[in-house]
């Protein structure tokens, strides 16, 4: 059950998509509308009208996201290892969870155009991700409850200016330039996924095979994620919690291999699918 | 000329607090709405028809931010060097802004209390800070031309968990707990307060002053945050920008004059006013 937001004759709307196309869910106006009230009926009852997937623009399954996208650093040990040869963090693999966010603003969709801002930046990177969509409100969420807070998965594109990274200590502004936010290009219901997940995840650049992991490879995984998260602080439902990400980015090889103008970066999480952007140099 | 939102008989409204009272001001629906359709002539229009403020409920001047927080952390020298004495930072002053964010649902209104969650924190801690408010959409602002993006300014209390800050390395979490942003009590024009802004800034818990400065001691100073921020990031409308804390936080003295279930603390910024807030140990 895969769900994505697309615009089609000028109207932004959310529908199922299938092999035959996509199946228009017009009972729901948003995504949000779709998590806050989803019902597997809802959702099998709806007329099967098909549009060709070609005739849509895809958008971010939460092209407008309320809130800034919750992300984890570290979160994979030979990650965090690849970044201790690096000036980005201290050289150990993490004991607590390292939270920050990126600009909601900065989100793209499948397709979209990651600005490279060269006046900015000298060394943006990709970092695949898989992340988490938050289905109700809730907090200090025990871990076996975590599964009920959570509506589905998507993947994001953590997106980074490495040299921002290290001059300003805390990382947002050097994640969440403009455009540095690509998720997509669906939302997979959690039915699909059951915990613990055990996806393969990869990226590519220009078709060379960079990031190569697992998702079972988390340091701190969703359960202990959702609940770590919630204490204190009240998720909501279309929270996006981005996992981190496995080694593998420019940043970790010897010499950096980071993005030029005309990269294609291609993300793929297991069973949710591809998430693919091109740099543009601005 | 100092707007504040309140509530009235159960409806949000904008108002300007004037000594005799709030003027209402009804032909704006929010202070988004004031922010952005704002003129002298609209607001001077405004009958003079006077609310008694205590009848009223205050509420943070922008009290739904559509964005989080953009912070700023050490950009007063005494500050960066108190806590070099800390685990939360390296021991020298930045070369850089340090740029992170608050979570826009932790904000709440002069006289709410500041939750102190004790399962989740053992040291929560207070921070003084004068806010801008932005007051249209810009990117790659010049510092020149950086005073015609503000509306305004506020007041924040940034604050902050110390246990959380020094685990999670990225200070988000710690200083996003629900209830972790009192802002207020109103919002003033910047025709009020002509950059470069020479303001005192004081902090007192329970009448004992702890922190005092003035706004001309920043590291980096108005006009250069706002174009720095922006090179490559939008800012919007309604954005609040909170720009560093000076020296006297209660993590900084020796011992540690942390916050206990039942402190005031008064943040005061000359010509804006006082922010009140109590602590309740939850």
């Amino acid at each position: 059950m895969k769900f994505i937001t697309y615009k089609y004759n000028d109207k932004e709307s959310v529908g199922l998509l299938t092999i035959q196309g996509i199946i228009p869910l017009t009972q729901f106006n948003s995504m949000f509308d779709l998590i806050e009230n989803f019902s597997m009926d809802a959702v099998n009852e709806a007329p099967t009208h098909y549009i060709p997937l070609k005739e849509v623009k895809l958008l971010a399954p939460i092209p407008h996201p309320r809130r800034n996208i919750l992300c984890l650093g570290k979160n994979y040990e030979d990650h965090a290892k690849e970044l201790g040869a690096t000036k980005i963090s201290d050289k150990f693999v993490p004991e607590d969870p390292i939270y920050f966010t990126k600009s909601a603003d900065a989100v793209i969709a499948h397709g979209d155009d990651i600005k490279f801002y060269s006046v900015v930046t000298k060394q943006v990177d990709y970092e695949v991700e898989l992340a988490i969509v938050i289905g109700k409100e809730g907090i200090n969420i025990k871990p076996e409850e975590a599964e009920d807070y959570i509506f589905g998965y998507t993947i994001i594109n953590d997106v980074s200016a490495r040299d921002l990274q290290v001059r300003h200590k805390q990382w947002f502004k050097a994640k969440s330039l403009d455009t540095f936010c690509p998720m997509g290009p669906c939302l997979v219901h959690k039915s699909h996924l059951p915990l613990p997940v055990r996806l393969d995840i990869k990226s590519f650049v220009n078709g060379e095979l960079r990031q190569n992991s697992n998702t079972n490879k988390l340091i701190f995984d969703i359960p202990y994620i959702i609940s770590d998260l919630s204490q204190g602080f009240t998720l909501k439902p279309g929270d996006v919690i981005s996992t981190g990400t496995p080694s593998g980015v420019g940043f970790g090889f010897n010499p950096p291999k980071l993005l030029s103008d005309g990269d294609v970066i291609e993300c793929y999480v297991e069973k949710i699918g591809s998430l693919v952007n091109k740099v543009k140099a601005i």
